[in-house]
């Protein structure tokens, strides 16, 4: 599978593989481990978490896997996030739903992930959204602190506006190398708020969840998902594409930006199918009928 | 008449002739080299085109007028743009209505220009609508193959935002020189979305279409169309100007940008109306009684 | 009280005195001078004007206590503002309400509310809000001739997007040290236009009007009021504070960009509560129930 070079070092699989919703599947620790095989197997290499899926759950959960299978670590790409605080039983002392982005947040939460992953090194920390009260000075140090440890290769951030993210680069002696956002044939904010065009201009590739339209695309009843869902399967039949799933992420990847999508399915022919996208290049005339159905404008 | 120097080589009028209507206007050869006499004898020595104007026929129109008369060839700016594919007749092979930047269509679209016109150069060359697929290295790309090529002479860019801007600007050695955006005394959007503050900062004065808002400025019946109407009936009345379009391309003119307005009138009059409109200056209450007409606000 | 270096010359008290109005107070000259002593004693030095304030009559009334008191001038910083032309009996030759940030009007204003303020010398001035018809040269060449000539010591404005501050800084050889925009618990635009992350990014502390939204945080009836007013009063419960409006300032003053509120009420008790806000220190979890009360998202 093609791969994305975000820094020297650090090489994502153009397809990220998304735990969110790994509580969810009902995977115990050797179903997980044959998970990561499987992805291996189709190249897909990264694997995206936060300190936060499944309610604070998700990445022990996972991190029992690494345990018994210490020589995949070498093998993939760990990716986590902090920033966020929910209330949970697990975390008896929050007293609300907060984001917190102090140094001491920022470290914690990412000692913790390493914790619950079995990992000694996270390739990849994001912020996961732009806290009103964030202190770019204390992000940078927190990351310079995580970086010179030797505890975080790389860091990014999620759901940042261009002038959020530019204000952490801006003290930031590391790369942003990336921006998590939301994009898919059904969601187009970041075509129009500079997103996509920052990314672009700096050269950082974004992930992109909610890559699929969190189900919308294959079951949303609402006017667009339909026409967007009858434009991909259209589409799917002239090219002869198994299912839209495929041309829904061709979609993004045809993006010069170099979008990575993030794909979060249980199933083993939801995924192949993910990486299978890759091979299919949509024509102008294929992604603009899509763009059109979804209410992309065209004057 | 005034010119704008947007390079230190091309220098346009302020006031540019728009020949986007030619097909509607039934003029013959004779009449085009006639009207870039007229034009001439005024001081409107640039002339704006595209290659979807008039269904793609109106850049050959017009050539047929450049090949009886090479001697008016150096005396004039040629200005044209690409990037839309519209379906038409002329062009059997297009599918659907898309943009395209890609490096092989900036190219071709420019050498067709260059055919239809009968000239070896064009002055200037705009990516026409900011194309939510642009690539910015292969517009950079085909702009530097067209500038080395001695085909091209200067670039910019139409209805781009500023992130779209800095992103194609930022891969390009050449300047964008322009961005052709709609502004008049009914169209403010670039006074709020940082395009003005854009052009004024790097220096790089906007070309304005649409100027006269369409014709909705004489005709138009809304409330904002009536009251403007009102204000520059007003304003044209206390400053002995013949005709509101002259107050509504003063208005213009006042702004430290430098907006060059394209005026794409078949009739003389209004030509030479537009041509006045540089002699006319507007003070400040009457720049602002205008915009308060028009729904600006003034907190 | 704690202090903000805007230059190394210029430090305000984080706390500034709003005089805007003053005229509405019925403060005979004496009280004026009292006032300043008052607010002295808080540690309070910083003084806020503008031309316009009062329908222009507001600075010479401040100004004869000054004449009085010349004493209290070097224990003081007096910012004042220009650039709004408006209707008024004290200028019986404006036509209309206006801005006007041309060269001219600068310097004459500025002097004007020199000779008002019976001072030579003004430590800040703004401009008051964007004109739209700026030339960023021209308010650089206003701004460079009044610091050269030892009238004014720094320069900002007021209400300006990111990209007019962009612009008129461009041009400008001297800093353009804060941006005067309104913010609150009840105002939250600058959260998410991009101006705090300008005012972090650049170190440019801002300065916030209507810091305690009008009055609306008292006694506004809408539904955002009352939340937002429930909120703080169960805040200041929590923590003991004597009243709610040193909580939505302790609100303020918690955000990294060093937000300095402008506090303009006549009360005495009220400037000794805005002087006490500085001594509140509010939790994330406290921040974020005004903030969400506000109806601030947290998805």
């Amino acid at each position: 599978m093609q791969q994305v070079a975000l820094t020297e070092q650090l090489h994502l699989s153009r397809i990220v593989y998304g735990w969110w919703r790994l509580m969810s599947w009902d995977m115990d620790t050797k179903a997980i481990e044959q998970r990561l095989e499987e992805c291996l197997a189709l190249g897909i290499t990264s694997h995206d978490h936060a300190d936060i899926y499944g309610d604070y759950l998700c990445e022990a959960s996972f991190g029992k896997a690494l345990k018994n299978r210490p020589d995949l670590r070498q093998k993939i790409q760990l990716i986590s996030k902090c920033g966020i605080q929910l209330v949970s039983p697990q975390r008896p002392h929050h007293g609300r739903k907060n984001y917190d982005t102090t140094y001491a947040h920022i470290v914690a939460s990412a000692e913790q992930s390493l914790k619950y992953l079995n990992t000694e090194f996270l390739d990849l920390l994001l912020i996961h959204r732009p806290d009103p009260l964030m202190d770019a000075d204390d992000i940078a140090r927190a990351f310079e602190h995580l970086k010179t440890s030797g505890k975080v290769g790389a860091f990014g951030v999620s759901n940042f506006s261009v002038s959020e993210f530019n204000l952490v680069q801006s003290r930031l002696s590391l790369p942003l190398v990336t921006n998590q956002i939301e994009v898919s044939v059904l969601h187009h904010a970041s075509f129009h708020d500079g997103s996509l065009d920052q990314a672009q201009q700096l050269k950082r590739a974004p992930m992109a969840w909610s890559a699929l339209a969190g189900g919308r695309l294959f079951s949303g009843n609402d006017a667009q998902a339909r026409q967007v869902r009858q434009a991909l399967e259209q589409t799917a039949t002239d090219i002869g594409a198994a299912s839209i799933d495929q041309i829904a992420l061709a979609w993004l990847l045809k993006h010069p930006a170099h979008i990575m999508p993030i794909v979060g399915s249980q199933s083993l022919a939801r995924i192949k199918a993910a990486s299978d996208s890759l091979n299919v290049t949509l024509s102008r005339d294929q992604w603009y009928n899509i763009w059109e159905a979804a209410g992309g404008e065209l004057p």
